[in-house]
């Protein structure tokens, strides 16, 4: 996957401003922030949209698991955040190694974009 | 949870346009709905929000495997859509059992709220 910026992110080619790391997950404040707090959480392992998780793996617990200590770290976990999973081109996706964006800090607004 | 609203729509005391169910997962159609395909999917069991999940649990798995499912049902699963929850009062959380809201059926925009 030498072409996945997000690959290169996890592997530190890509500069970034890390928040959190585990063994499989990674997370990063968005270079183009939309709230006070704005944070990118990634598996390591190269998944290239939700469509692809293997629901047997511990992927998604791994991504909740990470959101939920984030949230708890950044002191937004009682005032509220919003996570966002965009997949495929009408959802917004961008890039295409899996991502949940982690949107708190402020009133989130309501529709969802 | 006698008065969650959520929890009543899975009991059937209030009516909803089901989507999807399983033993662990039920999935209806947002009753204003933001998007062509707007559907709420939320686990049986009551658990107020995203932090109260236990990732040791399938929770986390049985919600994004029920999304998967359903996205394909709908045709959009190549197209495109998006992943929401809304943690608290700052996310836009205004019932207080755990949901996801599936969003497709257009260009979703950015930000997300």
């Amino acid at each position: 996957m030498g072409d996945c910026i997000f690959c290169s992110i996890v592997n530190g080619d890509i500069p970034s401003k890390k928040v959190y790391e585990n063994e499989y997950v990674f997370a990063f404040r968005d270079i183009n922030p939309e709230a006070p707090v704005h944070i990118v959480i990634i598996p390591k392992k190269h998944i290239a949209t939700i469509m692809d998780v293997d629901t047997s793996s511990n992927v998604s617990n791994e991504l909740i698991k990470a959101a939920q200590h984030i949230a708890e770290k950044e002191g937004i976990e009682k005032s509220g955040f919003r996570l966002v999973n965009n997949c495929n081109e009408e959802g917004g996706q961008t890039v295409y190694h899996l991502h949940v964006h982690l949107l708190g800090g402020r009133n989130m607004k309501w529709p969802p974009g």
